[in-house]
């Protein structure tokens, strides 16, 4: 009986971790989308095409970029022809195959994206500034357990 | 410069955490509603406006019923409307105000409910099974003191 009470305290910690680490994410995204929209007309969808196309010199296809967005049903066309438009990235033919485009940075994008990068950094560090050095090993660790049996069950 | 060097670090170290934060509730929230989906066709947004109302015996009305969404745009007229349609929930009129709508969770939608919540507390816990009791204390603590700050600047 007593343990059936531990168990069950257990498991209601659980769901109250749960939807604290909900509360954080949601917190930060919609400050950091409010922040990015207010200095640079920018937003996460957009940013997060960015960040991807900054990671691989020679772009990535269409197909290949709908992955790196938190929405899974997000519109890529829409978000790279609003990138296209602004000038910050640039669809190219891939040699050999008439129907397949590469989406890659401008220079404009890379210099727009480093300087974005800099400061999405900088309030990063200020939003978890409460969490020092030691806590963000612990949480870093606690939090790659569960995604690593995550994607053992799910690989 | 040694200064500016751990600096930077601690700086990097918070954009990682910050990144696992993403991951692992991008992955809980993905299990979540695969697992919802193909248990009671369940959609995350349908759950949280039964959770929202399971807590209000009088029901909600409408307007409240969009900041309990995950997704700020999301279409709350049109998940109401498919809960009413499972005879999950009722619109009731608002004594006084002919234009006011309440909306109440029906006999079966609270069983259902509490069902959905009795077993989606059982995945949380299972999910969260690689944190024990004082990793669980000290996460909360720390995301919670992340939170405290978010609302007092805010607020």
């Amino acid at each position: 009986m007593d343990q059936d009470v531990a168990v069950s305290d257990l498991s209601k910690d659980r769901l109250r971790a749960w939807l604290r680490i909900l509360k954080v994410t949601r917190m930060i995204e919609a400050e950091l989308r409010e922040r990015m929209r207010t200095s640079w007309d920018m937003t996460l969808p957009r940013f997060d095409v960015m960040a991807a196309l900054s990671r691989v010199s020679e772009g990535m296809k269409m197909s290949d970029l709908s992955g790196v967005l938190r929405v899974s049903n997000g519109n890529v066309t829409g978000i790279v022809d609003r990138l296209v438009t602004d000038g910050l990235v640039e669809r190219r033919a891939v040699e050999g195959d008439r129907r397949a485009n590469r989406v890659v940075l401008t220079p404009e994008g890379r210099v727009l994206f480093d300087e974005m990068a800099a400061v999405h950094e900088r309030w990063v560090d200020e939003l978890l500034s409460p969490i020092g050095a030691q806590g963000l090993e612990t949480l870093r660790t606690r939090l790659g357990r569960i995604i690593d049996r995550l994607e053992e069950t799910n690989g």
